[in-house]
This record gives structure tokens, C-alpha cells and sequence, in this order.
């Protein structure tokens, strides 16, 4: 198919495609002549990928492009791919002391005891979640310390149901793509449901 | 205390206190000579929920009003207050054709009935759930439905956690404060828990 057809069978304006070309996160296509090259169904694929890594995951260009490169390695693991994806999507970023440092990170290794985490020091993931305990603490709400288990088990049952559904999407690019869907609109989805749960249980537990 | 006390003492600025007072947020002080006034312990409360629920929940200042409104009514339940405030946070606005909505709505119809939820028709929630719903679909994600039960089982168990938590509290204000801090920066914690989980989940389902 030609730019334009390309263009519309993916979503994806001219200028755009243009654009994820000339950073290298789209090979060329077959040129038929000088001015003119013909695309196929991988380059939909990719360029479905593209943008959901970029408009739905937020990652920069630069984090895109390492995320491609892992997936056109083959002898990398669909789980590397998946680390490298994580790595690109923006996280909490806050500034905390020591103290507030130390008493997150006690907090996080008892929770990885329970949960049977491994939790690689220094990985972003680690570090966002020592923001978000840190950002209770400083307004004087460490009162989710006592839900702070539930939210962990929470976590592992949802996380594994999300891998095994990702997982049957067969291909390494469509198992990321659905990481990254999965990822942003299910932290959407997460929220929408606790707040209709929270109702429930508010009229369960505190309503006449 | 004097006004440059309760600002120390709460953490909010003599100019935002001034226009928390005009826009009704806060009584005034005990007059002591005519451009003098006195606060007191009230007053910090007051003014520690009104800055959670602006800068944290996100409310406009109408909501907050009605927040506060039915805080000082005495015969309304907490149950009552946090479902005002519930209404006031910000939700997902998607605009959806009749036959995705009639899709989403279908689907949770389904939940509620597994869930055992009420689900007022036209709640903002349940119009927020139809958007996340409709999202994913549009994108041709729906492998998400493989996960929708255990997504809000999970958002279930984590909700009752933060009712109990949050109820201990104590009075209305401070059950308010907390539900309202709960809300917001438990949607942080519970997605970064989420990724930390998804990359343990990763490993043991797809790592070598």
C-alpha cells in the first residue's frame, strides 16, 4: 500500500508517519520508484505499536526506540521487553529526606517478604512507590499503612490476571502493546471501579 | 491565635485563608478590636480539609461548599458527606456512542450483579466506568474483559480496607480528609503497586 492508504488503515496522520521515520522508529518502506515506496501489514503492526507506546504510554521518543530495538532482538524474552517498556512509562517522581527514605523502605521490605517480591534496588518502579508512601506520611495520613497489605495482595491478583490476558495476544509486539494499554487504562479503569466500590462500601459500612 | 499563626500552624498562606474566607471555606475569626481577629483549633481543621480538598481531591470551591454544607448539617450521615464529596471529584468524561454505551452498560450490569453493587443509574462514577470501558474498546483492546471480574473483586476488597481505615479516623472532618487523601494518593499507590506486580508477574509467567 502506498503512504496515504498506510496513513489511513492505521490512525496515524502523514506528517506523523513522517515524523516516526525520520527518528527511526519506522523501517522504509519498498521504494517502487524514486519518490514512491509501498508498506505491508508490518508496518501497520508497528506503527499501532508506535503510538500507543507514545499516546497512551507517554514514552519519549528515545525510550520508544530502545523498547523497538529490544523487540527486533530475537533472542529477547517477551519479559525483557516487558522491563524495558516499564522503564519508559513515567512514574512518581518526588523528592524525599532520609529518614522519610528509610522508614519507605522498611515499609516496602516487609511488603516484598509478604508478597514474595524481588523488587531490584534502584528500579523506577521502587522509587515511585517510596514517593507515593513518603507523600501520606508528609501530610500526616499514615493511616494506609493499615490497608497497605490489602492494596499489595490487591495488586498481585489484578497484575497476573493482566499478564496471562497480554499473554494470549501471541506476538511480541501485540503482548506489548496491550502491557502498555493495559498498563495506563488500567490504572483509569482500577480507579473508576475502587470509587464505585468505595460507595458501596461506604453504604455497607458507615450508611444508615 | 492571630491570622499569621493559624497560616504557620495550618501550612496555607495568609492570601489563600483571605480567599477561602470570602468564598464562604472558612468562618471568620473572634473579633478582639475591629480589624483583629482570633482562631482557633476549628479553624485548623477547617482549613487542613479545605486545602485536601482543593489542592489534593481537585474539587472546585462549589463542591467544597457543599462538602462543608452537609459536614455541618447535623443530622447527615458520613456516609452521606463522602458521597458529596464523591461527586465532586474529577472523573473520566468520554463521549460515547449509544451502542458502545449500551455495551459498557451490559458489562456492568454484569459486575454489579457479581459484585453486588447498586450502582445508581446516572451516578458520575458509573459514567466514568462507561468511558474507561468504552476506551479500551475503541482501541480494540477488549482482551482487558478476560480481567474485569478480578479487576473489581480487587477494587472491592482494596475499598473496604480504606472504609475501615478511613472510619477509625473519627470525626466526619477527618474521616473526610482521609477519604479524600485515600482517594487520590491511593490511586497512586495501588497503580505503582501494580507495575512493581506486573514486573514480578512478568518474570514468573514469561522470564526464562
Amino acid at each position: 500500500m502506498r503512504m496515504a492508504e498506510l496513513s489511513r488503515e492505521s490512525g496515524v496522520s502523514v506528517a506523523t508517519i513522517k515524523y516516526y521515520q525520520r527518528e527511526g522508529l519506522l523501517p522504509p518502506g519498498e521504494l517502487t520508484s524514486p519518490n514512491q515506496a509501498r508498506y505491508g501489514a508490518a508496518h501497520i503492526r508497528r506503527l499501532k505499536l508506535v503510538r500507543a507506546l507514545v499516546e497512551i504510554g507517554g514514552l519519549s521518543v528515545a525510550a520508544v526506540r530502545e523498547v523497538l530495538a529490544r523487540i527486533d532482538e530475537s533472542d529477547a524474552s517477551t519479559h525483557d521487553v516487558l522491563g524495558v517498556v516499564q522503564q519508559g512509562l513515567p512514574g512518581v517522581r518526588v523528592d524525599v529526606d532520609a529518614a522519610d527514605r528509610e522508614w519507605a523502605r522498611s515499609l516496602i521490605d516487609t511488603i516484598a517478604a509478604e508478597r514474595g517480591w524481588r523488587l531490584p534496588p534502584g528500579s523506577p518502579v521502587v522509587e515511585s512507590l517510596i514517593g507515593v508512601l513518603c507523600a501520606f506520611r508528609e501530610i500526616g495520613h499514615e493511616w494506609v499503612l493499615d490497608a497497605l497489605s490489602c492494596y499489595a495482595e490487591s495488586a498481585d491478583r489484578v497484575a497476573a490476571a493482566d499478564i496471562d490476558a497480554v499473554a494470549r495476544l501471541g506476538s511480541t509486539e501485540a503482548v506489548v502493546e496491550g502491557a502498555v494499554i493495559g498498563t495506563v487504562l488500567g490504572d483509569a479503569l482500577l480507579a473508576t471501579l475502587r470509587r464505585v466500590a468505595h460507595a458501596e462500601a461506604s453504604r455497607k459500612r458507615l450508611g444508615d
